[in-house]
């Protein structure tokens, strides 16, 4: 697919960097001042939706010609809408909360054109299930500071967070932050409504 | 997981070393000369396991003391075994029929430790299902050369791979080539049982 025109990612994760990298775009990095902030009386799609929308047109009102990409990440165990860790005792009470059992990725994305100011967004939901995990894996990941910046204070691609997935169902890029192959084929059908 | 010996990887797969890596284990390559030929009246986890262990073997003959490691990944499309395509034109014709479709991709490996001799080895399966792929991609991938040293023709980390890939169920990194959280569990009981 030819992109025909400049991308902006509007996002500060180095892990959506290297994946847009990874299938060959060219962009550029500018980070919203948008709260990651849940509204939990919304389902978890409608939340992170929101904020990849929100995040997209913070940039967008400043641009004069590009799409302009946001996202955003949440885990959901149990009803619970895990984003990022407040602090280390928070980030092992996720992990305690996620060992053994099967919890769900939301990512959602929104791609804004201009200066169209016609925006596309869309969700994808991937299973994880984590192996049994002893406190003091958990304790040392934590020390690690890893779980720091990840929602439900785990990556899939991090030394631990590799061998703390027993299996997915679903994309996997997706947990690692931004679900590529919906990604690409949204964005080449964009294009061609936008053409 | 403390690893009490060297360990010597079989594999020159440039992806089996970054996993191993990734999950912070120090180890050293060696390229073992078994040929990757199936035998067609043995099942995929039979012919993945007797591969992993014939590489693991054939470099153990040489070494004193560490855990030597083999592995060998296939995937089967309706009961045919494809390993690495013979040219570009059999890498085309492997991906035309994994386009729309789900394929397994199996993923044997073995731990021989030396000096002694004991052998514990595993398989790993996922479901891998592709979205449609037009020729012209197929024909643009296949041109990069990126299919030829990979088994099915693509690798699920290449820039067009990522894209081809629109779910997996089971273990991500066992399509990339190495079952990382199950060899992880299998050397930590493996380390306990010889010890």
């Amino acid at each position: 697919m030819k992109v025909k025109k400049k991308i902006i990612l509007a996002s500060a994760s180095p892990r959506r960097q290297i994946l847009l990298q990874q299938i060959g775009f060219d962009f550029e990095i500018r980070h919203s001042s948008v709260e990651e902030v849940f509204d939990k009386t919304k389902t978890p799609e409608e939340n992170v939706i929101r904020l990849a929308e929100a995040k997209a047109l913070d940039i967008a009102k400043d641009i004069e010609h590009a799409f302009i990409i946001g996202a955003d990440t949440i885990v959901v165990m149990n009803g619970e809408m895990m984003g990022k860790p407040a602090d280390d005792g928070d980030a092992f009470r996720m992990l305690k909360k996620l060992s053994g059992r099967e919890h769900k990725v939301f990512t959602g994305f929104a791609i804004v054109d201009k200066p169209s100011n016609k925006i596309v967004s869309n969700v994808e939901i991937t299973s994880v299930k984590f192996r049994d995990l002893e406190d003091e894996e958990i304790l040392e990941y934590v020390k690690s500071k890893s779980p720091t910046d990840k929602a439900g204070a785990y990556g899939i691609q991090d030394d631990y967070g590799a061998v703390f997935v027993e299996r997915i169902n679903g994309c996997f890029y997706n947990v690692v932050g931004f679900p590529l192959t919906k990604f690409y084929i949204t964005l080449q059908k964009f294009q061609k409504e936008i053409a």
